[in-house]
């Protein structure tokens, strides 16, 4: 058997791997918009299955570890985390995909959507971004970068919200839009959700370094 | 020290504690829509705030135990399965808050939706029979229960996209309804994600029960 402590090395690193391909996925889903280019939309599907199951290996992973080494304290905290991160990273991967069936659907369209659909890679640069300082907050175990992270989201919140009241307005007033302006309206959301899940992260790696249980304000510290 | 056997049991009947909660979340989500009560809506938001309670205090006790008893096999599968149950169910809480706060803006409107608005309930209903089912289908350790809440979900999509359907028509043709319509979009998306929830965890009770994993059908038999 191998060292614990280089196994949990392993682990990180796969979680890490995991978490550059759904940062890759994000990328090519709305790049896939903006591009119309559908292939990339086919791409972002096919990474899909490579991320469920690394899912799934993670998963076996941390309870073989977790039944072999019967580790305590923070070591026992570090597996429980690896468990919900893998969680949201798939998720990610989930809302990722979701983004490139509506981007094929857009391509089809080909509706002049203006600002709206120019926000999109803006957002998800910046979601991009949240995920990939939320993964390096978690393996340095910095905490005030995880708490910068929380921030952020606030940002992506707002930004949603820009692109929510540009779409409703153009649905008032252009109804043969409608359609199209549904579908990117549900891309805004599956963004700031993906955003959602890199402040899950965050939080749980506040827990892992601090201690404290960030989730739900439960320390008012923060 | 207590017996693990008595303090796994006082575990699952904790999580469906959370479950009842989250269930009755759901129903008064969607009767603060269908009854125009805005104070039902705010009793939703209170009750997440106990289920972000119940979340952290179940997060606590697992890794407790986990520390404690060092459980292997089944017991082991058990405690990870709750920690995942747990996330979902405070999810479909957030979910629930998520309809509440959207049937307050839509009470405000006062919106003839018609169809698409009286079929919110009766998706509801089943969300809720869902939730329901696949919390028993994990006490009973029922692995055909489960099984059948797989089939339910494909119900739920369907219903969604009728739904859908019906409201990107109205906003076609009744421009003023845009903003209603954007709102009862968003609740039938909530209530398609509690389903979703309740997925996750069916597939996690066939995987308790069978022990093999059925997510991203990793398994052919199912």
């Amino acid at each position: 058997m191998r060292h614990f402590a280089e196994e949990l090395e392993e682990l990180k690193q796969a979680l890490l791997e995991m978490g550059a391909l759904v940062e890759s996925s994000i990328h090519t889903s709305v790049q896939a918009l903006t591009e119309r280019d559908d292939r990339l939309a086919r791409r972002v599907k096919e990474d899909e299955g490579l991320i469920n199951k690394m899912e799934l290996d993670l998963d076996a992973r941390v309870t073989r570890l977790l039944a072999l080494n019967q580790p305590v304290a923070g070591d026992l905290r570090l597996l429980v985390m690896c468990l919900k991160i893998n969680t949201d990273l798939e998720r990610m991967g989930d809302l990722s995909v979701s983004i490139a069936e509506r981007a094929i659907s857009l391509n089809k369209l080909n509706a002049p959507l203006g600002q709206p659909l120019l926000e999109m890679p803006r957002m998800a640069s910046i979601v991009e971004d949240m995920l990939h300082r939320t993964l390096d907050a978690f393996v340095k175990r910095d905490a005030d970068l995880a708490r910068a992270i929380l921030r952020t989201d606030d940002e992506v919140d707002a930004l949603r919200d820009t692109v929510y009241k540009a779409l409703i307005a153009t649905m008032r007033t252009e109804p043969h839009l409608v359609d199209a302006a549904v579908h990117l309206m549900f891309i805004a959301r599956s963004l700031e959700r993906i955003a959602d899940h890199s402040t899950n992260i965050a939080e749980d790696v506040i827990y892992l370094v601090r201690g404290i249980d960030v989730r739900h304000h439960a320390a008012e510290e923060i």
